[in-house]
Parts: structure tokens; C-alpha cells; sequence
């Protein structure tokens, strides 16, 4: 009987200390100070779900964010999310940036791919190593002979040959900043080499309505959500091209569909040839799906669908951070260089070689849609 | 020199012999008879392109069709797809069907998956056997034992036990009636064990707007199809949930895109299950993407989303065909049985799931969101 008392109580003392090491540890993610570099529309909306869950935001303005900094100190409304953030949010000027990392316990990267090289060179250096850190950053870069890296692997090979060893996790899937400002119920994959890191970062900004997943492989999330990009330039030509022939404002979603077809079949193909499997192609065809409906990138290829050639489309959105462009630039690049080497058959990706030809030379619109047909035997 | 002369001339007759032969097979394209059976919208656009390459053909109507036959008969014009058709369409009702059948060179099964048993016992008994047949109708059928069944599949089975000895040809992918009547380009798929049948086809109906791929695996065609039907109800929960929670009017798009991602994977684990790997998972992605935007399965899902119940959003919608509503049905009958007896695991299939229970059961919308996070580790 004394033996079992004993027992018993050997337990009830295992699962109190149990219990106060899963307190303490949830004790250590309240009140996180959390350092966003780069104040932009996707960091800045990922700060409010950090916010509601009573962490601590530092918002470090990028060299282009001084206009949302300066509103953003006196009044914490955000002036391109146009959305009010708490007003307990807190926001730096670069040149504060060593301040925003006193006692951080996270760093988030939210610059655009255009920011990729500046933070390399001037930010991450300058973060203790021993931080973690998680980038919103989508994107591909392409070498000389068709590799390709995601902006984690770009990263963490430049860093090493800085001597710096460090892992960056990031985020991927269909998420707009307005709309997660605006708490819609979003589904995001957050990936990284080592998954208790990546579950730091989800316990931190999971809330009820921001909804995340978690993934090691790197390659395939962001691989899989960069040809988004890419993609959602070709699905919205169909959008230009029926008002082209009918008018603006005319509406068709048969072509559009035929679109969004061939380029989720163009995009595993390319997650298979990057990664071998196409493991996360439903992120990308979420996300594909989201930015379709979504502000520029739409916007371009709407202009061209209606027969605009890209430099007059260019022009119309005079000074806009276009990433599709890039990464349908960068992945054509890649596709020919490959197709040359007979690594990869360019034939296979008409669609996405169209886009290239478009912004590469100048080429009209005029979709190829007899190589999308395919003949499929058993 | 005569023996190259000789040589040059053989050639030549060759050369002409095979051009008469290639000639000959045009000619046997032109002026097909093309017996439709069942005038609904979709068998009705899929006429236009046959004809304007040069085909006769004959609608004949389905017992819910007098209608249109009538309307049809007088003035070509077509009342539900509300477009002019050609006016050397001709138009018969079930009464005439023999006289639509004579001398016909193929039949195009036209009807819904309301109509299929119909088909069955009624048509394709009087249709002679060597005649070609393709079928729109999109859906499943599932027996007790959780077995799913294209329509070609159930077809084939039940004219087998009446000893009729047929194949049926079937289309998929994303097209909806209107937009191919107003020849917004068009990505289908023409399926069918014997692909000669297939390419006889496809010869009828393509053009420069309508685009046909061709395979012989019917199943992952089919069964790809068939699925988008039941989760475009649940992408569109969306709308409507967006709509409860800002107004009528108010649009998001991260969470029909959460849902699409959802959707997205659950295809793909199903069209695995089913057809042993996920070949045609773009056809039904691409057709779900056009479905979200079309007709009726939106109107329920929006409905639903917007908080009525099931029957209540049924009372709204009195009097229309629901494939969306059958299919999520029959999966989510099939699934229920196939996890009982440890082939599946209906955990994997949340949102199909959620809409059955809401059929089934009246449940109340509530996205089972956290259900759908995942832990991929590599």
C-alpha cells in the first residue's frame, strides 16, 4: 500500500513539474519583443495577430519606409496597409535599429525581394546570432547555370561565406496583408530546417483566425509559392483578353480556368524538377489563386491581355515594386539555360517561356494554346 | 536514270495515294451526324463549335427539355443557354429520337447526373452498337462497400449485365456552357479507353477557341471532375461567411484561397486513393477555379456560408439541379464506409467532411480550420 502511496505520488510530482515547464515556457513566449525589419504591408499586417497574442512589435522601417515610420510613431496608423495598428506598436527609423534590437527575442524579415542583397549586406550581420529569425520575403534566385535557390538557401550560403552560420526560417501560402489585417481566415505554411524553431514562430502568431501549418522543407513551400508569382501574371492575362475583345468590364472565366490549368501543371512540373516530389503544390496553387485577385500583379496582366506591349504596361504602373516580373524573369532565364544543358525541356512549359517572351522581347500576347494540349496515354 | 525516274514516279503515286487517304478521312469528318441527347446548356454550347466546323446537328431533348425543342424548333434560338444557336440546328423531342438517330455517325450523351440512369434504360439500349458515344455528365457513383465509380465505369458495368457491350468516352475539365457559347477559349479534356475514339472527337469538335487534351485514363480525368463540384460548394462557404461577418457585398479572398489549398490537397489524397496517383489533379483544380465563379454551387455555398441551414438554403434554390449537393453526398457516404472499414482515413478529409455533415446532418457552417494545419516533417 505504501508502495503504491508512493507511486502515486512520484507521479503527482512528475506532472507538476511537467506542468510548470510547459507554464514556464509558455510564461517565455508572452511578452516577446518582436524586431520587424522592413515596415511593409506583409510584415506590418503579421505584426497584429503577434500583437493580439501580447507580444511586444518593433516595426524598423526599410530606407523606403521613412513616410510609414514617421506617421507610424505619431500615430500608429499605417499609411500604404491604411489600417490603424495598436497603438502600443512601435516603430523605428533604421538608423534606430540597434535600439529595435536590444532585447529582442525574434527577428521577422518583411522586406520584398528587391531588399533580398541590402539585407544580406547591412541587417543580417548586424543580428546576434543566437536569434531567430523568419522572412515573408517570396522568391527565387537563378544562377548562371539554371540552379535555383530559395531566398533561405541564397542566404545561408552568402552568410557562410561571411563566416556566418545561420539558419533563416520563412513563411509561405496565400495571404494578402489587407486581408489579414482585416482578420479574414488565412492558411500559411511556416517552413524551416528545424521544426522546433518553426513552432517558436507559429505559437507566437497562431491566433484563431491566422492559421498555420508547418513544414521542413523549405524547398518545396517556397519554391512552390515563388512560381506563384509567375503564374498569376499568365492567369490574368485572360483577364485583359476578354476585355480586349468585348470591352472592360467584360468578365470569362473558361479562359482564365484554362489558365490557372496549365499553370498548376506547369508548377509541378517545376516543383518535381527543383525538388523531386511536388510536395506543398497546393500552397502555390492557394496562393496563385489569391493573387489573381490581388492588386499589381493582376493589374500587369490585365494591361497586356488587353494588348499593351510591357513596356507600355510598365509605364502605366510607373515606380511599383513588381516581383512577378522578376521571378517570371529569373525562371525563364533558368528554363532556357536548363532546356540548353537538356536538363529540362523548355517544350514543357510554354506558358511560363511565354511570359518570358513577353517581358524579355517585347512579344505580343498570344497565348499558345495548342501546346497545352496534351495526349495522355495509358 | 529510267530506274530513277522510275523511283521519282512510284513516289509520286505514294505521295498522291496517301494524300487521297488523308483526304478521303477529312472527308469522312465533314457533315457528321451528331445526335445530342438531352438539349441542357452544356450539351447545347459543345453543338456550337461543332457545328461551325461544318457538322449537322441534332438536339434532341431530354423529357425536361420541350421547351427548348419547341422554342428551339421555331426559331433556333436556345432558352435556357439563352444564345441563338445555328439555324440549320435541328431540334427533336424524345418522341422523334428515332429519326434523330438515322443515319447518325455519333451520339453525345448530354444529360446531368440526374438523368444517368435514364440514359441507361431508356437511350443507350436503342443506340446502335458501333455508333461512338461521349458523354458530358460529370459525377460518381458509390456503391455500400465505398467503391466510386466514373459514369463511363457504371455505364459499361450495367449495359455489360444486359449484354450490351459498350464503350463511353467522357469529357472534363473546366468549361462552363456560356463562356463556350461566346467563345471565351476553352481547356478540356477528351477521355476514353480507345484513344482513335477519343481523336475521332476531337477532330469533330475542336477549334481555334475550344481546346481539347486527350488521355485514356478516364478514371483520373473523370473522377477529377467529378470532386471540384463538391468542393467549389465548400470554397464558396467563404463568400458567404465573409458576407454574415461585413455585409452582402464584402469580398475576401484569403479564406476561399485557405479553402482552395484545403481543397487542392484533399483531391489530390482522393484521386490517389482512387486511381492510384494524382495524374489530371490540374484538370479539376482548374475546373473548381471555375465553378467558385459559376451558377448554382456558388449561390449554396454562399448561402450556407451566410449562416441559413441547409434546408433553408435548398428552400432558396427550389427547383435546382444540385450536382454539388449529390456528390458531396456520395463522397462523403463513400468515405464515411471506406474509414469504418480501415481503408482511408477521414481525418485526412476535413472540408469534404464538414460539407457532408452540414448536408447530412444540418450542421451549422464552422470550418474545421485547425483541422486542416499540418506537421511535414521530411
Amino acid at each position: 500500500m505504501k508502495t503504491f502511496d508512493k507511486a502515486i505520488k512520484a507521479d503527482i510530482i512528475k506532472l507538476t513539474k511537467e506542468k510548470e515547464k510547459i507554464k514556464r515556457k509558455r510564461r517565455k513566449k508572452e511578452n516577446m519583443k518582436l524586431v520587424f525589419i522592413g515596415a511593409g504591408m506583409m510584415a506590418s499586417s503579421m505584426s497584429m495577430p503577434a500583437n493580439e497574442n501580447g507580444h511586444e512589435i518593433r516595426l524598423v522601417g526599410s530606407p523606403l519606409d521613412d513616410d510609414i515610420i514617421k506617421e507610424g510613431k505619431e500615430t500608429a496608423y499605417h499609411n500604404t496597409l491604411k489600417r490603424q495598428l495598436n497603438k502600443n506598436t512601435k516603430f523605428y527609423y533604421l538608423s534606430e535599429l540597434d535600439e529595435a534590437l536590444e532585447g529582442a527575442d525574434a527577428v521577422i524579415c518583411g522586406v520584398s525581394s528587391f531588399g533580398v542583397d541590402w539585407m544580406l549586406d547591412e541587417i543580417y550581420p548586424k543580428i546576434d546570432r543566437k536569434l531567430p529569425i523568419i522572412s515573408v520575403t517570396k522568391g527565387m534566385v537563378n544562377d548562371e547555370e539554371g540552379n535555383l535557390l530559395t531566398y533561405p538557401e541564397y542566404w545561408e550560403m552568402k552568410l557562410k561565406e561571411k563566416g556566418i552560420d545561420r539558419k533563416i526560417c520563412a513563411v509561405g501560402g496565400p495571404c494578402t496583408s489587407y486581408e489579414l489585417a482585416d482578420h479574414d481566415d488565412s492558411l500559411v505554411c511556416y517552413c524551416g530546417e528545424d521544426i522546433d524553431t518553426v513552432n517558436f514562430f507559429k505559437e507566437i502568431f497562431e491566433t484563431d483566425y491566422y492559421h498555420i501549418s508547418t513544414s521542413t522543407d523549405v524547398r518545396a513551400v517556397e519554391l512552390s509559392v515563388a512560381l506563384k508569382n509567375a503564374y498569376a501574371l499568365a492567369v490574368t492575362l485572360a483577364v485583359g483578353l476578354a476585355e480586349k475583345r468585348e470591352g472592360i468590364g467584360a468578365v470569362h472565366y473558361n479562359s482564365q480556368a484554362a489558365l490557372f490549368t496549365q499553370a498548376t501543371k506547369e508548377m509541378t512540373g517545376l516543383l518535381e524538377y527543383v525538388n523531386g516530389n511536388d510536395n506543398q503544390i497546393e500552397l502555390g496553387v492557394g496562393d496563385l489563386y489569391v493573387t489573381v485577385f490581388g492588386g499589381r500583379t493582376r493589374k500587369i496582366g490585365t494591361l497586356l491581355g488587353r494588348g499593351l506591349s510591357f513596356d507600355e504596361a510598365m509605364e502605366e504602373l510607373k515606380g511599383v515594386t513588381l516581383e512577378s516580373v522578376v521571378i517570371s524573369k529569373r525562371m525563364g532565364e533558368a528554363i532556357t539555360v536548363l532546356d540548353k544543358n537538356g536538363k529540362i525541356d523548355k517544350e514543357e512549359y510554354p506558358l511560363l517561356m511565354h511570359i518570358y517572351d513577353i517581358i524579355e522581347n517585347g512579344a505580343e500576347v498570344n497565348i499558345p494554346w495548342k501546346k497545352f494540349n496534351t495526349e495522355d496515354i495509358k
